[in-house]
């Protein structure tokens, strides 16, 4: 099957990028002396996450339970659910336990190890909890130097049914600066406030063999992690144009791409129409507010080549619009019929809707369909 | 079942708001004179097409394949496709009409509709199909008083296999207007504008029995309809924050929500965190354009009930963080596993990516489980 047979708008990724990125990635873990943990929050693929864990310890990060239960069915035993949890979820945790699933959880509160611990006496489960630790992106997490740190870890490491695995971080703000340097400084301070946590942990007589930090572009561009003992990034599996413009991937690093129709040509506004909207792109535009003409994405050929600069400049449900930076897209070169991949502005939003994946070797023969977690 | 027994993210709709708003449209399309086609890439659930189409003719609307294949498998026999058709698309279109099911179809230009009538030669099948027409939206459609109208008109009707059903348009500025004078000047745009082009094609001679508008905003406020002779909205099924933000609707009228489960609360930020992000809730913010406060979603207790003005401020994939408009969030009303429902910016983005309903009336009690279409 040709990617011409496929219908539109799918999702199709190219196997040969995804193994590249895989290998620099296991490549950057081994140089810095760590284990990785991909998250699979972004491709949601068994086939996917077989390739981010090949020569690694088989480990890999979730964000959801439909995730967990995804990848628990497809043979993975060690997951880390890197959500703070939430007492209601701890049901289907212990489920995957029973079915012999190492599961780590997360926490920053007291209020949910308490909870945790309860449930975990009612289910006659252990749990097992890292402290998820802020280091600057502002979004969970207590800080390193906190009094919070110690009592969150106590009160895990007190709770009969509950373990101390250690502490957890995510450089969330990595992804607000652009260039080896700057991503490089915030690599180094999601290190120190991790490690620095783990070591007033210790300090206190409490376990922390886990060390975890997590991000793509800090993962790409940390110059030592030592203290750490994994990494959990994610987007690097896929990569995308949010990835390309702060400096983390080239453009031939996406592995990703939606296929979509010509379904007209629009001469008034300079738009030619595809099939793929808002749901078949998402509504990201974050790269948008870094680099010119992107819009909610770049538009290739259907065999992978790029296309005189061509971007979809807005979206509806289902319509895509693309434009030209020039102002005069190349009418006969798309006509009505014609088909086009459409690369993601940030693939974990891109890629989260659609069922499976159509592989490719670089090419436009479909040479697997891999099926992909959805939903909740 | 109670609310409290899901997990979260959960869709929640309330059908005694939906059968509300269907039968309030159902009054405007008796008012105005016209027949009603519900466009159900709003709620994508039969059962709530049902509730649309009750006392209707029975005809839907649809915006993917997907869509129409799920409608027909669950007995709609009356489908208009909105989307201009791409000749790959036919296939299925085919298989469809061979099941029973009347299909209707978009085109705007003379090569859709030449590689329609080649398609339906090779698969001995014949198409139904209406001319785009552009009222003002700037999208799709080719403008009421051009040559390229009667040119696709007569492109259709000229060709075997293909049939000449008349005339669509959606006035998609609409949403770009605030208030009824507002949106009823838009709409007599549109209704001018289809018309005059329906009109110009039974001047050449050309059949148009059917003369179609669509958007919830013009439907709710059109002051006449004269020359039209079926509606297409889809959004009043549900209702949402935007259509509450131009006037459209209020906040009871808003028929779906999410519910999520509060994860931590970060005292540095202000924020609360509920396990709702970007996926849950859609990255649409739509009505924040237009409306202070709102966000990702305004934030409701598991009742329904309106908290302190809280509204989802920021959004990562599986992450909401809640903000008060005061700066100060109820902590202790929302502890850690709290629910809380989050109503939609834009239902329609916010809907699509689940698989299902849970099902209330106007309380916490799960009254039914809906499925619905999702994906392409």
């Amino acid at each position: 099957m040709k990617l011409a047979d496929l219908p539109t708008p799918s999702l199709v990724l190219d196997r040969a990028a995804l193994a590249a990125n895989c290998r620099a990635m296991a490549a950057r873990a081994a140089k810095l002396g760590v284990r990785l943990r991909p998250h699979m929050k972004t491709a949601k693929s068994a086939e996917a996450a077989k390739m981010a864990t090949a020569g690694q310890f088989g480990g890999i990060t979730v964000s959801t339970l439909a995730e967990a239960e995804y990848f628990a069915a497809h043979g993975f035993r060690d997951i880390a659910y890197a959500v703070g949890i939430a007492p209601a979820k701890l049901d289907a945790v212990a489920r995957l336990q029973r079915a012999g699933v190492a599961m780590t959880l997360v926490a920053d509160n007291v209020a949910a190890v308490q909870a945790a611990a309860q449930r975990a006496g009612e289910l006659g489960a252990e749990f097992s909890l890292l402290v998820e630790i802020e280091t600057g992106g502002g979004r969970a997490g207590v800080l390193p130097d906190s009094p919070e740190l110690l009592e969150v870890g106590r009160a895990i490491a007190a709770a009969k049914g509950l373990a101390l695995a250690g502490v957890l971080t995510h450089a969330g703000h990595s992804y607000k600066c652009k260039g080896e340097a700057a991503i490089a400084a915030v690599a180094e301070e999601e290190r120190a406030g991790v490690v620095r946590a783990a070591e007033r942990l210790r300090a206190a007589g409490l376990p922390c063999p886990v060390v975890s930090v997590g991000a793509t572009p800090t993962a790409m561009f940390a110059r030592s992690l030592a203290g750490v003992t994994e990494m959990r990034p994610g987007v690097y599996t896929l990569m995308d144009l949010y990835q390309m413009a702060i400096g983390v991937c080239r453009r031939e690093d996406i592995a990703v791409s939606v296929l979509a129709t010509v379904i007209g040509h629009n001469p008034r506004t300079g738009r030619i129409l595809v099939d793929a909207g808002a749901l078949a792109l998402s509504h990201d535009k974050g790269a948008a507010g870094i680099m010119a003409n992107v819009g909610y994405g770049w538009v290739l050929g259907e065999r992978g080549d790029r296309l005189d600069g061509l971007f979809v400049a807005e979206v509806n449900q289902e319509h895509g619009m693309i434009a030209s930076p020039s102002g005069a897209p190349p009418w006969e070169r798309l006509p009505v019929g014609a088909r086009v991949r459409i690369l993601p502005n940030h693939a974990c939003m891109m890629a989260a809707p659609y069922a499976r994946y159509n592989v490719v070797e670089r090419g436009d023969e479909v040479v697997a369909v891999w099926d992909k977690a959805s939903g909740w």
